[in-house]
């Protein structure tokens, strides 16, 4: 199912390139190409699937769409956090200039939407609602850095706009492509929200803990002041010296810290802490699931349940 | 029909705001609410009138789609060449930091996206082939800075890409969403063509002359190294020690060179050529719209390409 989707994507920008888009279809392409999870086609394919949809065809270009318009938001973040490489090779801003970058986001965003322009007016609104809350909770999380008052709602505001959010907007449409009755499209669209809280709790954890498949430093949330869970967790739990020392160590982190962060925020069992969330979430994902018949696309999504506990194991 | 315009786009932020977007509405709307002449969105509403087409609202959401993606790459376009202020008001990216313009200059896209997907696929087709071919036309001028290579043919290519496009796509899209056969939908579309290529030529003449209207300093084009067609043709025609002169005063230029620039401008006649195309392309318009039946919207057309040709003079 990922090579279909891989396929696809590349032969969007062997047309482009056919058509003469030339520099900015070549440069969009190759962070594109360049690999990554296929998470959200992947599970906009399966949730169609699980809602009794036959015809691939008809959810392909909706699973396209949120690849790309995912992939035009990773450009421009990495932007606005400098980062030098995504899917393991350099980012456009980096070799090219962030001029280039920022127009080769947008092109990729056009391309994303104007494939899932084809849908209903009803899943347009859905994929139109959900991009439009990414960009409102960046503005948020932006407003967030390195604020120690960031409390565990702001957090999860943030989490479900710009991680979940695109998640169920996802599975919603993609049960509605499949003509599921609105109340049942709306239980994959809980499942969207739940699996993508989950698989963001996973990234902040995966974060501190150093994990290579990141393709991120260890603690680069932290170095930009981004306030996950578990350091929210702890500033609310510790009091005196302690919450003294953990606002500084967050307000002004480098490397040689991480002992001593990991040791504060352990104190007061905040990785515990989002690990049990973790499992929160992803139950409540399962038992969404767990409303519609057996078949192969809901074993699958259930290993992908699977998969995101994992990770962080 | 401006005004009604400008309070469709005012209603519009504040729904969005109502809705909790928040900032983000807030930033955006400033720059969308701030002025400008909505040159897009009057051209739409007057190519649907003089198609023939009698029920407003169907062409303004698309008439709005267009002012708010033109205004996402105005804040794109702003945060790449630095400029500090847009309809007389600061920038987002010099008060609020370039995350948040990149992100408010997605927002926008977003919003103009959803209200452009709400017609037909034909002409969700062509508004999505016009962004695109903005992003390649604007790589294409990217490369073409400080180029003294650039030939007349790069920078047509560029305006057609860049600034008529957007113009003959909206003017072809409501010539279709007023029912016109394909044929003569076309005819709007070269209307539109033609218009935007005037239009841009002008932009680069009052760039050179210096206009207060046009919110930026004299000269901004040559100090950022856009090739304009003056400057194109100067160097195509000069010779010697005037085209050595001619490429040093291009590649540094400074405000104390003004005078110098524009008698080695006059030298070749480029101003009076750039003219001359002027009216060649507002004929052409002019030309297509002949075609189309008496009506007040005609008349308002024939203003606006007697509006640009006095830009100029």
């Amino acid at each position: 199912m990922r090579e279909r989707v891989n396929k696809a994507l590349h032969s969007l920008i062997e047309t482009e390139l056919e058509h003469g888009a030339g520099e900015v279809a070549r440069e969009a392409g190759r962070i594109l190409n360049a690999g990554g999870k296929r998470l959200r086609p992947l599970l906009l394919l399966l949730a169609y699937q699980l809602a009794g949809g036959q015809d691939e065809s008809k959810v392909m270009p909706l699973a396209l769409g949120f690849e790309l318009i995912h992939t035009a938001t990773l450009v421009h973040d990495d932007i606005n956090d400098n980062a030098l490489e995504r899917r393991g090779i350099p980012t456009i801003h980096t070799q090219f200039g962030q001029a280039k970058a920022v127009i080769a986001g947008d092109w990729l965003f056009v391309q994303g939407f104007s494939l899932a322009a084809r849908q209903s007016e009803e899943v347009v609104d859905i994929i139109a609602r959900s991009c439009a809350n990414m960009a409102v909770s960046e503005f948020l999380q932006l407003d967030h850095v390195h604020n120690l008052a960031t409390s565990p709602e702001d957090y999860l505001a943030i989490v479900r706009g710009k991680t979940a959010g695109p998640f169920a907007a996802g599975c919603h449409a993609a049960g509605l492509t499949a003509g599921l009755p609105p109340d049942q499209a709306l239980g994959l669209e809980r499942f969207g929200m739940e699996l993508g809280i989950a698989f963001q709790l996973v990234d902040d954890l995966l974060d501190l803990r150093g994990d290579e498949r990141m393709g991120k430093p260890r603690g680069a949330d932290v170095y930009e002041g981004k306030m996950t869970l578990p350091l929210i967790h702890a500033l609310t739990l510790s009091h005196g010296p302690h919450r003294q020392r953990l606002a500084n160590l967050i307000e002004t982190f480098s490397d040689e810290h991480f002992d001593e962060l990991m040791a504060l925020l352990n104190r007061s069992d905040s990785m515990e802490y989002a690990e049990i969330l973790v499992r929160t979430h992803l139950e409540r994902a399962r038992s969404e699931l767990d409303k519609f018949p057996d078949s192969q696309a809901k074993e699958v999504l259930l290993l992908i349940t699977d998969f995101v506990m994992q990770r962080h194991t």
